[in-house]
């Protein structure tokens, strides 16, 4: 077989198939299997704080109470018991809403790129902070926008080449513990981003997707809270929420969704059933079982857990980094964003860290839509052990310092 | 609220929402609820012939074993037994091919799904069967294709105001006892589309969702097969077969497949990765598990048991049904397609069949690209127990013959 002749394919595609590219995130799934290599890569929660007993329970008491149900095609918005427990969730989040208000996904993911798929027409403005989830970049690649950008206080910058004549077509936020800043938006933050919705009468995705994960001090009202205090009611507000179980309960289960105005969501199935009929009936089941025994039981054991690790990393950190590496440290979430010196590429640094000092994070740029951010890079806290973390940074401040005075001695 | 605060959603949708709508499977979803309703509508298998003791065993076992692998995401591509399976299913069917030709999804479903997304630009030629799998139409509605035809024997048939001037972009096929028809393409019609597909260097998606479930006579080489027959390798081959374990093992945990070349499963894995990163890691093992363990064993119940459904409404058609309805008897799968004297409307039909007989089935306009088949309908007889079965075709006959009546009073 010649190469020409595997090559076939990419004539016959669409045009928005160009836009979908590898990335950085899925080379590194492949890391987690070599057990050498110390991880602060992948954004995974720790298995070992899943709650197991109960999720052996839910799936043996379902076959066994229920498996004509469980193992059935179930309808596409969801299965009610677990849509009434997260309408329950949302309104403790302060979100007064209904089941009618909520459709199950298969995790946030797949409520991001309904949205885009609901949303987004080719070439239309969309505004996203600077840096921005990377899986959530992919998905709008896709539907080939033009980017807009706004920072972390929700204040727009500098997007050149954006079309500004044009209203917003849609905005997207990840204001608690963002991935991949780790960075918070303050009340005054979220208000802006309300303020650029109305005004562009654009529907503003909010992922709350690590929102549960706090580990200190109080949190803001979510973005929809506000907007609906201004608004009057779910039914007219302009934000969308998505949630997830993934980084809180289990990512195995693949369940998330959405929460938003009613006739919104009823829109909604119809893609969801389109796109893959319903899902999972039984892991929405067991899902429902377990968060409704101990949701916050099991988060309160995480929030515990991850903030010694965050608090483990921050220290190391401060311990071991050269003088011109910089970072914040976050009240929540599982990411600590490293900003190296101009001049040090972090994708050339994570091939050097993996050959030489066997230590993986990811690297900055994939999460700038622009293609900036070359000098920074992400690590994850939550899935790696105290003393493998403390060595992890020790090894990458020992290559930063190295490389930086290499950079020192060619300039 | 007032109806006009609520419909103010309509005009930020993206062009290809307006092709987004509602189906008659979504309502008929909600009637299996209904105990009093006899119900040939929803194409479900029946949960009694589920391997629920292999299920049971299977999330018990793997929540002991590997709970951290279980329970945590996977590589996008999917669970690599699983894959190793299917690719020893497939090359007993008569596919050479290896775990680098499969991608895992979440039922065919979103096999479909994908592959539309990724092949599909607005105003693309696509060739579809008339009538065609309903689930399918919804899927490419939404990226706005130009649609043409072909008959049961693979032969094109007229589709007025379709752009005969441009070559097809792709082609849809369910070769085997088709939904809705029941009907299964010979040698003959597959080489037909495998020439089709060839002249046009289109794509050629083939649907085998039903193909297990065969219930006399010897199995058709699959299209794949035939055309890698001509063609030498899967790698150069134009047909892309979708499966699922969903009429076969369970519907409830969401594992289907694409079997392609390599080249089009990496560039799907991206597409995979970001629209839900992965399908339920536990499923996929359990799925896993309870396949390799006996899926010709459960397979081969469920057939004998869908047999002797289908002949029993065969009989009881040809016992009750007028001279003017006709039908023909599927070798497989689960549907029996009936044509109605002209004038009666199917979908008006519905109505009064399940408000004066209580008995639901579904009407095959919407299986219909262009609107046509207003005078046919779907039975599904996987779900309904002999007597039961008998007992509705007795009301639907009686339902049939009075509008046949009444019919011909008016004229």
């Amino acid at each position: 077989m010649t190469d020409l002749q595997r090559q076939t394919w990419e004539h016959r595609f669409a045009s928005r198939a160009q836009n979908i590219n590898a990335s950085e995130i899925r080379d590194l799934f492949a890391l987690l299997g070599n057990s050498d290599i110390i991880s602060f890569a992948g954004g995974f929660p720790d298995a070992n704080l899943f709650a197991l007993p109960q999720f052996r329970y839910g799936y043996q008491k379902l076959l066994e109470d229920s498996p004509a149900i469980a193992l059935q095609y179930c309808a596409s918005e969801g299965y009610l018991p677990l849509r009434r427990w997260i309408a329950d969730f949302m309104r403790r989040q302060g979100v007064d809403c209904s089941p009618d208000n909520i459709l199950i996904t298969s995790g946030a993911q797949q409520a991001i790129e309904f949205l885009s798929r609901l949303f987004l027409d080719k070439g239309d403005p969309l505004a996203v902070s600077k840096p921005s989830y990377l899986g959530a970049l992919q998905i709008f690649n896709a539907y080939e926008p033009d980017y807009h950008f706004f920072d972390g206080d929700g204040i727009s910058i500098a997007s050149p080449g954006a079309d500004k004549t044009r209203p917003l077509k849609l905005i997207y936020a990840n204001p608690d513990f963002s991935n991949p800043t780790g960075e918070t938006m303050d009340g005054t933050a979220r208000r802006r981003l309300i303020d650029l919705a109305r005004a562009n009468d654009a529907p503003l995705i909010e992922d709350g997707a690590y929102r549960s994960l706090r580990y200190e001090g109080d949190p803001h009202p979510t973005i929809m809270q506000l907007d609906i205090a201004d608004c009057g009611s779910i039914e007219t507000s302009l934000v969308v929420y998505c949630g997830s179980f993934s980084k809180t309960m289990t990512p195995g289960l693949r369940i998330g969704w959405i929460c938003a105005a009613s006739q919104l969501i009823n829109k909604l199935t119809l893609l969801k059933q389109s796109s893959d009929l319903n899902s999972s009936t039984i892991n929405q089941m067991v899902m429902h079982c377990v968060a409704d025994e101990m949701f916050d039981a099991s988060v309160n054991i995480s929030r515990e857990v991850y903030r010694q690790r965050r608090d483990n990393l921050i220290r190391a950190l401060e311990d071991h980094m050269p003088d011109n590496v910089n970072w914040k440290k976050p009240e929540g979430g599982m990411f600590v964003w490293l900003t190296l010196p101009k001049g040090i590429d972090a994708r050339t640094l994570l091939a050097k860290a993996i050959a030489v000092e066997k230590v993986a994070f990811v690297p900055g740029r994939p999460f700038h839509a622009d293609g900036s951010g070359g000098n920074t890079l992400r690590l994850c806290f939550s899935s790696c052990p105290l003393d493998l973390a403390t060595e992890g940074v020790t090894r990458l401040a020992r290559l930063i310092a190295a490389e930086t005075a290499e950079l020192h001695a060619m300039a």
